[in-house]
């Protein structure tokens, strides 16, 4: 499952083309026969990481997002470079945010974000095994390294403290794993 | 948590104002000083539920979606209409999309789907006591009603059949759930 292309569309119009996202109004024809123009954001892709440390904890980032209007918990991730695995994002995305480095990266689940309108998809990783590494963040990244036991993790998504999709995806089939393992 | 304008950018230009996204280039100091340019998606928000069955069924949706090149998986949900309420939206979204009306609709999370380039918030809500109604399907909505175990759509989860990230969360939410109320 890869961003990208998807169905070829019977029409497509590029309205803009950016560093990150590319919009597009694209008609297609659906399955009952209808054609209709959809406003369709393309999106390179993305990878994210639930660093699990020996003790059962899980590090997240709290980080700066304009979108959201403040701080929100997330887990390390980041767009996939052009070329780029997503399990080698993943493993870099962990080293340079969280300053940690995973020996074991190990897929989780890949997902569609918000299919309604755009073709994003996140992959999804186990990092373990981490050692020390190097802290390496962008200028536009504004965020620390909180370390909590999992199980807090999952009373912090019920209460409503942490709202990112994809940390609250990585941290429920984390604990949903760890249940299993240890019934 | 609504989506809506967050923090106020210091300069705001609207590339595109369209049915479903507004896609702004939107300029904002970060909390390090550093000013930089965000594409932004600005959009209204969103609800979905999980139906619950009393047999412990959960109802699906397998709907065609453009942007994921085909068929799949999905929680009912849609667009918040303006000044609908996020409760009221997630209740007509499920009798609309299976047919079934549920009698009470409890509020589980809320969370922004993709917070790097847009301000979506979807709440999400478990939708119970559900008896027949009327399925109502706009003319762009192409969809079949799939009824399965819980446990069986979490089996789903993991190899990879249900991707899309909404769905995933309620399901996980819903079983986490039950798993503390059985012991």
């Amino acid at each position: 499952m890869k961003s990208g292309p998807g169905s070829p569309p019977e029409k497509r119009k590029q309205i803009y083309r950016g560093r990150v996202v590319t919009l597009n109004l694209e008609t297609t024809k659906l399955p009952n026969g209808v054609t209709i123009e959809l406003e369709v954001i393309r999106h390179q892709g993305a990878a994210a990481a639930v660093p699990l440390t020996g003790d059962g904890n899980v590090l997240l980032i709290r980080q700066y997002r304009h979108a959201a209007g403040g701080y929100i918990y997330e887990l390390p991730a980041g767009k996939i470079d052009p070329g780029e695995e997503p399990l080698a994002c993943a493993a870099r995305e962990v080293e340079e945010e969280t300053g940690r480095r995973a020996s074991s990266i190990t897929p989780m689940l890949s997902f569609y974000t918000t299919p309604g309108f755009t073709d994003e998809v996140i992959h999804l990783f186990l990092a373990t095994g981490l050692a020390p590494g190097t802290q390496n963040l962008e200028r536009d990244e504004v965020l620390e390294v909180v370390e909590m036991p999992l199980e807090q993790a999952i009373h912090r998504i019920a209460d409503g403290t942490i709202r990112d999709a994809k940390t609250i995806i990585g941290l429920q089939a984390a604990y949903l794993a760890r249940g299993s393992r240890q019934p």
